[in-house]
């Protein structure tokens, strides 16, 4: 073969992206479709993907292509290509095998003892194995860190180039207006929430709707229903789930919306970048600003939420609210509550804020695993202003740490904040977006967004991206703004 | 590492099996779930699963292992593991990966030229394509035989241990005893058909009873439609599809049962071989006599067909057949037709002996592509009494030869053999069958497959097992005499 280094690299490289596709599908079988009695048979499985996933980043003619092709004159594309790679490589050849073996066999375990600790709200049975998860995380940290900042370089993983000092500025900045903003909203009597006959097979149509309304692609995806609504592959094979709880249809409705942002984001990539390191969305925090504005300053608007009124109404007949105010009211209704997964808008990235600072402090070694709920139920009160009853409402709510996942909660928020500067510049150049919302028709947006954001795929590094979307470096601001003026307009402050 | 070889080659060899059962799995999602618009990508990553196991499969370490431990004291059980190995290595080895690069990518062509051509019933569209799969098949034959005869290696993959001389000789004892009985059988009117309304979800959800009736484990399985029913995957996670047809609700039906008789030999092999090279179906000829019996000798008995009478009334009011005998006459029926998968069990070897006599003719060149149609013309209307009206319902029937699977048609009617061999033995074995099989008991049946043949899984060889099982060498003959006493039984002959 006389091929250069660079299309040895590509050709190597789009293998992988499909064996990565493959590892995903699975994922997605796993949590739809799999019979209970195929559990364990599918942990071998993965097992099995993993380590041919693992031994491709770490081959040594990576290593070796890479050094052959870095600095040469290329596209613009190939260079993003390679930068991927070469993070990847990197980060995958500093990690010891047993080190990751280990952390895979100890959050497999940690996830079930998670979830036995949160049914008996026990935080002290789980204690024992968050501290050899932590141990074993701050252990990777170490080695991926080589001396630098222990929490960036798990950070890194989820959302490249992002720092615990950049981000805790971010959050010191949003802290007191949100606390003070929730207060005041938190005085006024609570807007009326939805009355009616919500039967899941009609909220699925129904979703199904919407998701077509938001542009997704069902010749390239599909919608099915899974306990936890999820997002799943790249390119043309980008399938959603949702949940249907008869009490509630905004939990199925906008939880569809946010998959169907997500899963917009992996459709509408350039095709040219299909199996490649730049086939998918950037990082989880442009992953989470596309699900976000989908799901909250689109589909949470005014303009929107008065057209879902209409449509919801011809579909499930009486919904208990008779106006499209006090529907809007209904959807952005805010509560005192302890899950940051029903959390609105305002509430939300203080959620975020309270597990950024810990996780910080567990991985730093600040805080010992065995003192986290008490720490956790001080700091709630601080920011709640109430306090949290027990483990399962507090403490033990999320999976992620069972998991390991420290340094991945962060991006909710910066999602939430690119969102928030992506909604502004796209409002100042579509002057009749509202127009159109009010119509159900989310296509000059969705197409702004398209065109700014998410054909790019993994092109420029994810602050980089929302920089040339906006025409300027993101920031807190604009998000703080829109919630403000959203809230008290809504609550009347 | 201290592992010895033959535990280094067993570990190994369970990864190569996990991701054997990925790439089925991809293969279920594909014609079940998969979004149309994935298709493209799809094959990518079918392509790349493909060259993960082909590669894992000529590991020059598997053979290095195979050479260490081969010979040495071991149990049974390892022996047996090892045979398989052994194979697979061997065949995998010999095949130059240019040649099956270009089997994989000429096939793919010509499966799309098949289905054009059966849509236009040209066969001559599709013959030049053909003569390519088979000129390539050949160059394979000849890659594995190394002198021996090309049939006989390219069958040995299907069914290991399979030569043409031994299906020749058989189906010469079948052909002309099936010929005469078709021929008195077609001159008695033909019995009546069902009539009634079969709605579609009635249809799978009598589908479902008819696969739990049969020991199906739906906890480590599950039933999707698709357009043409198969059986998925091995252990703990088999999954069948079915079809529906309003107007012929049987067509679902034993359909369903077919594909449940793979499932329950792949769901009951000992759980200790799981993801070993015995935890599946030892042969294609093994597996289909398990589907066969399920199918016909137990789900289109008398005494089952009178139980599936009374549910189906039931399930479904008036049927238009009012007896449970004018019923077992109707499942039963046999018509002059030119499909092999629709064919009764009086046929349907003479439609593989076809194929089987002119198959091994354009391996050895006797017949060139080109004169396909005309070959299969002939023979057809010398065995079945009438003639071919166009190519759809003649030799563009079938999809096998479009994906070069030459030497898998013989693997069907040995099903049908080894199917016939084992009824006489369980018959032997359980003289109180037709009782329970009129109450819609099975289990006696096939706890009986279970134990004799299914648990095993590839620890034997193929004709071994069915010997072990029966008491005495396969033959023609208990199926021949049962189809004999069957129809003459049914046509009054």
């Amino acid at each position: 073969m006389t091929n250069t280094p660079l299309a040895d690299l590509l050709a190597f490289q789009k293998d992988t992206e499909a064996l990565g596709q493959v590892a995903g599908r699975l994922g997605w079988d796993q949590e739809t479709v799999m019979p209970r009695g195929a559990a364990e048979q599918r942990a071998e499985e993965m097992a099995a993907m993993e380590q041919v996933l693992h031994a491709r980043r770490t081959d040594p003619r990576v290593g070796d292509w890479l050094a052959a092709c870095e600095g040469s004159e290329m596209t613009e594309a190939d260079t993003a290509k390679l930068r991927h790679i070469r993070r990847s490589f990197d980060r995958a050849s500093k990690l010891p095998a047993a080190l990751s073996a280990e952390i895979a066999r100890v959050t497999s375990v940690a996830q079930g003892q998670w979830a036995e600790a949160r049914a008996k709200d026990d935080f002290a049975a789980f204690a024992p194995v968050l501290a050899r998860v932590i141990e074993l995380r701050q252990q990777e940290a170490q080695a991926l860190s080589q001396g630098g900042d222990l929490y960036d370089a798990l950070a890194d993983d989820y959302e490249p180039g992002a720092t615990a000092a950049e981000l805790g500025a971010m959050f010191d900045e949003m802290r007191p207006r949100l606390v003070e903003l929730r207060g005041k909203v938190l005085e006024k009597p609570a807007p009326a929430g939805l009355k009616g006959s919500f039967p899941d097979a009609e909220q699925m149509a129904f979703a199904s709707r919407l998701a077509l309304a938001f542009g997704y692609d069902l010749n390239r995806g599909r919608i099915d229903k899974a306990v936890h609504p999820f997002s799943s592959g790249s390119g043309n094979d980008v399938r959603i789930t949702t949940r249907t709880n008869p009490e509630d249809p905004f939990n199925c409705f906008y939880s569809t919306i946010h998959e169907v942002g997500h899963a917009c984001y992996e459709q509408n990539i350039d095709q040219g970048y299909l199996l490649t390191s730049l086939g998918q969305g950037v990082s989880m925090g442009v992953h989470e600003s596309q699900s976000r504005i989908y799901e909250n300053q689109l589909g949470r608007s005014r303009a929107f939420t008065g057209w879902i009124y209409e449509q919801m109404r011809e579909a499930f007949g009486d919904i208990g609210v008779d106006s499209p105010e006090a529907f809007y009211a209904a959807v952005n209704r805010v509560q005192k509550d302890f899950i940051r997964t029903e959390a609105d808008e305002l509430q939300y990235n203080l959620h975020i804020m309270l597990r950024f600072d810990l996780e910080r402090a567990l991985i730093s070694g600040d805080l010992k695993a065995a003192d986290l709920e008490a720490a956790w139920n001080e700091r709630f009160e601080a920011d709640f202003g109430y306090a949290v009853p027990r483990a399962s409402l507090g403490c033990l709510q999320d999976v992620h740490w069972s998991l390991g996942l420290f340094g991945y909660f962060p991006t909710y928020s910066l999602g939430n904040v690119y969102a928030g500067c992506l909604a502004q510049a796209m409002r100042k150049d579509l002057p009749d977006l509202d127009a159109a919302l009010a119509k159900g028709e989310t296509s000059s947006a969705t197409s702004w967004l398209g065109e700014k954001v998410q054909r790019h795929g993994g092109l420029y590094e994810p602050k980089e991206v929302i920089t040339r979307a906006c025409g300027e470096a993101p920031s807190a601001g604009p998000l703080l703004d829109y919630i403000e003026t959203k809230f008290s307009d809504l609550y009347g402050l």
